[in-house]
């Protein structure tokens, strides 16, 4: 089914290069008048004036754009710019992995196998950014998860709270983003692959446990080695599916 | 400006959440039957039938879903599962890397180290995969951004083609998807620092050649330091600006 199959044609696709220039001319604006996630849009009838398009074009872009994370719609009150989070990409990539589950599930190894690729090389940035320091936060967290695991259950807010904010202290945001967005793929889809092992939930914990313990000595090689102990339950259990 | 503003609302945020219903329900479809990027979808009147919504929530889901690259229309033939590609993200991260140009283009260094991280910790793929093998393509690619590199011209084409191809091999296709989103990431916002010296695009493209031999020759440690040769220059004018 075409967009423009319901009503005559006289000029194909109009309607879908105006919607585009609109959303090029919303994010110019957006980056001209050096606006911030949260400051508010121009209203629907404003933008439609200064950009010289139609309002189902400025609407379809504001749609575009939001699904984007660009701009969002708070109802009853307005357009504003958006958190331009990692969102977009975990969708796709979320789809992405499932588009093929009866592949031996390698999108979600894929992930895996990215996610610890990025723990293991940040070993010398987080080992330097947390030498010498201690986090009750962090160790409370550990202590949590351990106690969770010796009850045989699982603990994924607790485990995404504690990659958050080991990877806080780095002066580069977006790794902490990277690995957020991979963590989210990654709870969304590992279910998929039925109930952990009490022994796998323990390991992970443990490892959780080792890494911040390699952190807080400064020890690359350390946190290296707890980083790979920490995902390979997970791995084992997708080289087996 | 809300999109409900143009109109009473008699049940707020219901149009929204038909929407949302029927993204779910349109991602539900295309992977409970199993289909493939390039796949047909049913048309927006049988969408609309099955899923039990109004043609203009579906209308809404479909433009969510082509943002995300989930679902592509192709006017006058129909809609089809999109290539679910990285081009949602590198979206999302080209406006985020150009939302604080005043701030020391940060976003841009961010996204640099992330790639160059990413190269370095895939040194022991690379080697495993190129060990005492040879390719004439990525031969010939050197030698033409060094022959560019020589009268002083830039070789955008050639160096996403090497990257591109160095990583063909590994088993991990996500890597290689990653390592294109962020070169796309960053070759649209290079240029916003000016022409880069004669000297940088000259040890830019030895850098290559040093990637490639350390590669064949199965050398991590070779294919490491080549790496953050290839992205010194770079990083060097960012820590200028």
């Amino acid at each position: 089914m075409s967009e423009s199959s319901s009503h005559p044609r006289p000029r194909p696709r109009a309607g879908a290069t105006q919607s585009s220039t609109a959303i090029e001319a919303i994010k110019h604006y957006i980056l001209k008048e050096r606006l911030q996630p949260g400051d508010p849009l121009p209203t629907e009838s404003q933008l439609c004036e200064a950009l010289g398009v139609s309002r189902s074009s400025v609407r379809e872009a504001v749609r575009t754009l939001v699904a984007l994370d660009i701009v969002t719609v708070r109802h009853g009150h307005g357009m504003f710019v958006g958190d331009v989070s990692m969102r977009p990409m975990v969708e796709s990539l979320v789809f992405r992995g499932l588009l093929k589950p009866g592949d031996d599930y390698r999108g979600l190894r894929d992930v895996v196998q990215v996610r610890m690729t990025l723990d293991e090389a940040l070993a010398p940035e987080v080992a330097a950014a947390w030498r010498g320091r201690t986090s009750a936060e962090l160790d409370d967290l550990v202590r949590r998860m351990e106690s969770l695991a010796a009850a045989g259950r699982t603990f994924s807010a607790e485990d995404r709270e504690f990659h958050s904010r080991l990877l806080e202290p780095l002066e580069n945001k977006l790794f902490g983003h990277l690995t957020e967005a991979f963590w989210a793929i990654h709870t969304q889809t590992v279910p998929l692959l039925g109930a952990p092992t009490a022994e796998d939930i323990a390991t992970t914990a443990h490892a959780h446990g080792a890494m911040l313990a390699a952190a807080e000595a400064g020890d690359v090689e350390a946190y290296r080695v707890a980083t790979r102990e920490h995902y390979a339950p997970l791995l084992t259990v997708l080289e087996r599916v």
